[in-house]
């Protein structure tokens, strides 16, 4: 890891840079296989199956039967966890429901706003090794509390035509209405356009390599919203004495073992900490079954020293952490004043990990800085906002004048003739 | 105007067709200009504004004296009417903060939900003859409501390197904190990168045309957000015999009077309702200043005769309107189960420009279908919400098996073991 001692403001850039990824080069690829997905739908999307996931399907459309083998083989003990964190996970999506607003601006012109749910949704669940079936909590059970009418999921088969049975059990058990054995480009363009399988839906959610990351930004071109743009996820933590160093140096590597390109930080006014958190990592990483990916991420990462708390919340909120724990005796200073992150995890007994699987808060979260301007998933993720006015012939009269003159001012006429017509018909 | 009478669902697809745009040959320009004010700033602003504009400016920046200026030559009753105006938009805009959502979702596991502003965003307001000041009410206000820190406003200039005065006095009124002279792509790019003058901001509001719309665009693979896909403004009306048709009539020319690429559509159940409102259109669209923009996209607009009110109800949920003006005597059935549409307005005396200008909803909408699954702007589209948790000894102790099975299911070690050493320090 990199140790760097109170660097200027004006070096925080440069020390805060993500790794980059370039993706023009296969921009060209996802485009030809959008507009062969686009063009002959089922053919092609099993043509690309056989290609990229080494398997021959008659049937993309996982059935009941697949799904009620699935649920056998998975353990109840892990059932058990998966229950406790379905539970969690609704209780905290469901309170953040939002009840209409209503307001009557001026007498007899009434107005108010109700969201009303996304009505078909795609979620996109990667394969291999690692089966993700936590995303799939953090992304059906909001959609279902939602009321989303069609969740539909594609995730890639392995070789044998089949999908991991913990994401088909937990698929089931959180609401996804139709599971299909699609990855990669293939399924993404397949929820665009649409198939004679595959619905097509109104908005993309979900992790991918970078082949799905430039997928579903191609996809906003064919009028599908997505979640939120991807990067290489990332963890900053802010500690000081109050802090245990096993603690820090667990939460770390638990970011850095999930790719190359992970990125994790630690900021901290105390050397002491930072020492013996290093030494920490250098212990605990040889213990991992990813330490090579670990390694090399950890390759990449930082150990900050600055002079301050305010100088370590300036550059924190410089850099737009993805996830950002808080373990410092002052933690009201960071929680209040915290500008930028996608969430936030605090004290010593608040591992990241948390977040990640069970608390109830979700885990897709804006990484690469957008927590500036992007909320992580969340309740409204799945629905639209719509406003609603009704204006009494009261109402009219008492408004109309106002707005004659600002469609006049605009160059609006015909704006302004629909308030005419309709105060000439009241004298 | 078109008039389909009972088309099968099976046309409704090619029916409701929306015109297209294209825009990949403008592409090249907007890149190219991208590239050079990220480059070299103020100075390439300054050379297309010379080009553009056809005004060269010392300053971007417009000062003090300038919107003084402006405010002393804004009529006082335009300033009434604005202010009317803004009073019912910040009513309706302010009521829609949400509180803290908190739930101790077990015991010992606290998460909560907190949003806070986009500490800068970028408004881009388009000049030309038609100052559009209403807009920069729909977005500074609800901005400023939401506590952003820099309200960056561009505007073009014109020949005489100046801005419209309704817009700098509305602007200073609404809080936006700085104004500069500058237009188009290169307006767009500015935000985006920042410049000498102009700030980098997080997220860019507002509507323009193709130049700017594919600007926008671009800015997104920039690491800035921006409020929604644009396309050419739309009306439905849904009315039948207790509709009033020189006023629906009035309507669909409002919205026709915006471009040459604007759609109006009248569906109904009623066939004297559909003869009455042509007839009126044929009419009206005479006396328009507008007429020849208003007659060209009367020309692509159509009026749909539909069996019954479902019937009706399954095409406008397809066609997912902009804006919807309901004016039927079943209005009830409309207002529960329409799904897709940006915002509805209702009854005879619910004109449309009532919410563009002063009943206090947002104008900035979803138009080109996103009303399937984007919101309108509103108070939210200027936060963003951020998750925090905090975990005690007790609720570690609760939770911590089940996220070291799912850990463990997912071959994440590395997060498994962030919380084994919790609780094993806890044994």
């Amino acid at each position: 890891m990199q140790r760097i001692n109170y660097p200027q403001p004006t070096e925080w850039e440069e020390i805060l840079k993500r790794p980059t990824q370039t993706v023009s080069d296969i921009e060209e690829i996802v485009n030809s296989i959008f507009k062969e997905v686009q063009a002959e739908g089922d053919t092609v999307i099993k043509k690309y199956t056989a290609q990229f996931d080494k398997v021959s399907l008659e049937s993309l459309l996982v059935n009941d039967a697949e799904i009620d083998n699935a649920s056998n083989s998975v353990s109840d003990a892990l059932k058990q966890a998966i229950t406790l964190a379905k539970s969690n996970i609704e209780k905290f999506h469901a309170a953040q429901k939002t009840s209409k607003v209503e307001v009557e601006t001026m007498p007899g012109v009434e107005c108010w706003q109700e969201k009303r749910p996304i009505q078909k949704v795609g979620l996109y669940i990667p394969g291999g090794t690692a089966p993700l079936f936590s995303t799939i909590l953090m992304l059906a059970i909001p959609a279902t509390l939602a009321g989303c009418k069609e969740i539909v999921l594609c995730s890639p088969p392995d070789k044998n035509g089949e999908i991991n049975p913990a994401i088909l059990y937990t698929a089931q058990l959180c609401g996804v209405t139709q599971i299909f054995k699609v990855g990669g480009i293939q399924a993404i363009a397949g929820m665009t356009f649409g198939t004679e399988s595959i619905p097509k839906v109104y908005k993309i959610f979900g992790p991918g390599n970078q082949y799905v990351t430039v997928a579903k930004q191609l996809a906003t071109q064919y009028n599908v919203a997505i979640d939120m743009p991807a990067g290489p996820s990332e963890l900053l933590v802010v500690a000081d004495d109050s802090a245990n160093a096993a603690f820090v140096a667990s939460d770390l590597l638990s970011q850095a073992e999930h790719g190359v390109d992970s990125q994790v930080i630690l900021v901290s006014t105390s050397e002491k900490l930072v020492k013996a958190v290093e030494k920490e990592i250098e212990n605990q990483i040889q213990l991992l079954s990813r330490e090579e990916i670990a390694g090399k991420s950890i390759g990449n990462s930082k150990l900050i020293l600055v002079k301050n708390d305010q100088e370590a919340l300036d550059l924190i909120n410089e850099y737009g952490p993805e996830h950002f724990i808080v373990c410092v005796e002052n933690e009201g200073f960071y929680l209040e004043n915290i500008q930028n992150a996608g969430s936030v995890f605090i004290g010593n007994y608040t591992p990241e990990s948390a977040g990640d699987y069970a608390s109830g808060t979700n885990h897709t979260l804006p990484t690469n800085g957008y927590a500036k301007q992007y909320s992580g998933v969340n309740l409204d993720s799945f629905m639209k906002s719509m406003t609603f006015q009704k204006i009494s012939k009261k109402g009219i009269k008492g408004i109309g004048t106002a707005i004659e003159l600002m469609a006049e001012a605009e160059g609006l006429q015909a704006h302004k003739n629909a308030v005419t017509l309709r105060l000439k018909s009241l004298k």
